[in-house]
């Protein structure tokens, strides 16, 4: 698949098939659609610098879904799908030009019931936990762009984030109850998948299928007070941050740790996190603040700053320091900030500490504390001061001779991820969904290679 | 101390300084005051066989405690503080005469508030839960004896049960927020241990002061469904509940597999579990329902009984045919019948599996899944057929000689439990709250030796 290998007269024909269907062609607003935060890699700023739609189109509802998928089936036109652009990998970015699908006027919160909710792709995360706070229940785990990142974008470019650390990540059982997903056919299909079939669909990157509906059980909503805690010493910080994420009496939702001199570039923070001190981010629940003190304690800290789940609601949200929002505020301070997503071996903290002191300020340690595959564990999302190419990739290496699992945010390429391969589950349900390839062309190196 | 000691002159001095305050001397109610679940052990009840307080004391309040504190310092007569006396360890069984301490009459719920209460000591745990659960709250973790057993019952005796797979034990930090607690001193002390000081009290089986009121951080309320599923295969179900049991996006509150024939012994469910059947007794969020079929099919289970939420409420509970209610209804058919309380090695069931082998029906394997000491964990309540004394330290020892820990439920010392030792911390408060030694004697070997 190729950008030139799409006509100018397929795609004037696509647009005349879809009429009353939002299109977009204003060469700015198509560029900027055509992006997401892969900004913070400056190696994919190179590589997809010139990676842009032909046209955006926008639908509204299902049935205009539909039509936009058996258009582009029938003139052969690659379609990326996207929802608010918030993922780092490049995944919104189409490699092969054609159509950005936009879903984000598919905005309905179908249902919210006690525990389950069912909302259209395009639903904010903030919006839906905002309904179903009203009954008690909440999203069980959102990224940090919480407020504008859609459900279904997570579902298929996320992975986890904020309560992951009590639920898991979006791919552990249980977490995600069933997909609506239309077939990039001439004839497209309409498919619910359920259950453990959601798989086949999450975290693919918008290569199988068009994702309409989310269905997703909720947390029960607890009081969130939130939490700052400074420690004189790095590895204090983290062996806190072990203790309370492996106490299953604290009831939590954050647990982010931050080396110095990270917290400085948290402007909004800055007075509460002293110079040369290293902090906890903390959302916990206010029945178990009382009984955070004695860890604090135990391990030398300082409380600087605590919010109560009423005051939490208004003003700052310490859940926007965290995850990749810690990225984005260092970028801000210092463009040349980038960063690396790390899985550290189960070895007692022993590659944390020896990476921590090995790169000292070049690499500087954050460290977020989650469950997952019924574990814990404590992936960095490490900020690096850049330089050359070489020399990250030469970090890179460093930590994988370590032992050190790098996901890759370097690379727009789904195998450099995660799991370091495509699902083969996937690649099976992609020959059904979208037997022409057309789906977010060039991600897979699997794919590309066949 | 020897009861030989009271002299019947102090004892009468002490019923009168009491006057006003519930005081049971009927032969026949005293000696049933005076027992506890320790019938379960052959070996205990021989010990125990005579062991009867001389009198009986009903206080209605803390005023009447404080009262009865004082009157027992200033005449040295021992005190045994009781529950509903569903303990299995002789907890309540006074071995020098003396007072049983009946906190019955203290039921009063204080207070509940979202995600705390706050309780007298008597209250029960079924009647803490049912007000908690108007607010969307509930308790975090009970015994399967929850309708009888009081909160200060299980705080100065138990350790966790129904919910731990959730919340850990009872000595997990975080789920326990304050105790008060009357010294055992002519003039009595009230104190109110708050945060990590209430592990001076905690399981420390009432020698350490008497529990006037505990404060608990509730856990958010869900709809739990109930669920059997069996199994032609018992490490087939045992794999389930590991699973199950680690999926952190499956919300659960009891996670029991139970292998054959044990489910022959719960008459009322006997329909349910086929004979020759294993059998994983659940309670499980309903939003988690749907995501459980795919769990049960790869371990190739089948569901034979579910009760919604709703349902639940009615008719028979599952959760009173786990935890010690599993050794009760085996009793219940075969009086001989007795158990274990192990903690197997962390060896990805290979144990769990030896040992079910090697003992057949001798041994009847019955797990509980828990968390624990921020880990998940499958201590072992097995069911043994009962022959000699010999034999059943014979199977002990067998356990022991392959990395099993045998909380030994044999033995009314509190040295011989989970933790095989007393707490350092228990025997610095003791002499504080209890300086002359009064509080259930006889029940440490490290105080009976001192």
């Amino acid at each position: 698949m190729n950008e030139s290998a799409i006509k100018s007269s397929n795609l004037n024909a696509l647009v005349n098939s879809i009429e009353g269907i939002e299109v977009i062609t204003d060469l700015e607003l198509v560029r900027k659609l055509s992006q997401d935060y892969h900004t913070f890699s400056p190696i994919l700023v190179t590589q997809l610098a010139d990676k842009v739609a032909d046209i955006v189109i926008r639908p509204a509802n299902e049935q205009e879904v539909i039509k936009v998928a058996a258009a582009c089936s029938k003139y052969r036109i690659p379609v990326t799908v996207r929802g608010a652009g918030t993922g780092n990998y490049g995944q919104c970015v189409p490699l092969h030009g054609g159509v950005v699908l936009d879903t984000s006027k598919m905005q309905d919160i179908i249902w919210v019931k006690p525990g389950v909710a069912r909302v259209q792709a395009g639903v904010k995360l903030a919006a839906l936990d905002k309904q179903a706070q009203k009954l008690g229940w909440e999203m069980r785990m959102a990224p940090s762009t919480y407020r504008t990142a859609s459900i279904a974008g997570f579902v298929a470019g996320g992975s986890g984030g904020i309560g992951s650390i009590r639920y898991g990540l979006l791919g552990d059982r249980g977490n995600l109850l069933a997909l609506k997903v239309i077939t990039m056919e001439e004839e497209p299909r309409i498919l619910e998948l359920r259950g453990d079939e959601v798989q086949k669909v999450t975290h693919a990157w918008g290569i199988n299928g068009i994702i309409t509906e989310v269905e997703l059980p909720l947390g029960a909503a607890y009081p969130w007070a939130e939490v700052i805690v400074t420690f004189p010493d790095f590895m204090s910080a983290v062996r806190f941050g072990k203790d309370l994420a492996s106490a299953d009496g604290l009831i939590k939702k954050e647990v982010g740790i931050f080396a110095s001199p990270i917290p400085q570039y948290f402007t909004a923070l800055r007075k509460y996190i002293p110079e040369g001190k290293h902090a906890a981010l903390l959302m916990i629940a206010e029945p178990s603040l009382e009984l955070l003190s004695g860890l604090v304690k135990q391990y030398k800290g300082d409380i600087t700053f605590k919010k109560s789940a009423q005051e939490a609601t208004k003003g700052l949200h310490l859940a926007e320091y965290t995850w990749n929002h810690t990225t984005l505020h260092a970028r801000t301070a210092d463009p040349s900030v980038t960063y690396l997503q790390s899985i550290f071996p189960n070895d007692n903290l022993q590659t944390i500490e020896h990476m921590y002191r090995h790169f000292g300020d070049e690499v500087m340690m954050h460290l977020e504390f989650i469950r997952a595959n019924g574990a814990l564990a404590s992936p960095g999302l490490q900020l690096v001061r850049y330089t050359t190419e070489k020399r990250l990739k030469e970090i890179i290496r460093y930590h994988e001779d370590h032992g050190v699992f790098i996901a890759n945010p370097h690379s727009y390429l789904i195998e450099e991820g995660w799991k370091r391969a495509i699902d083969p589950e996937h690649l099976k349900f992609k020959q059904m969904v979208d037997p022409y390839g057309l789906m977010n062309p060039g991600k897979s190196k699997t794919l590309n290679q066949s």
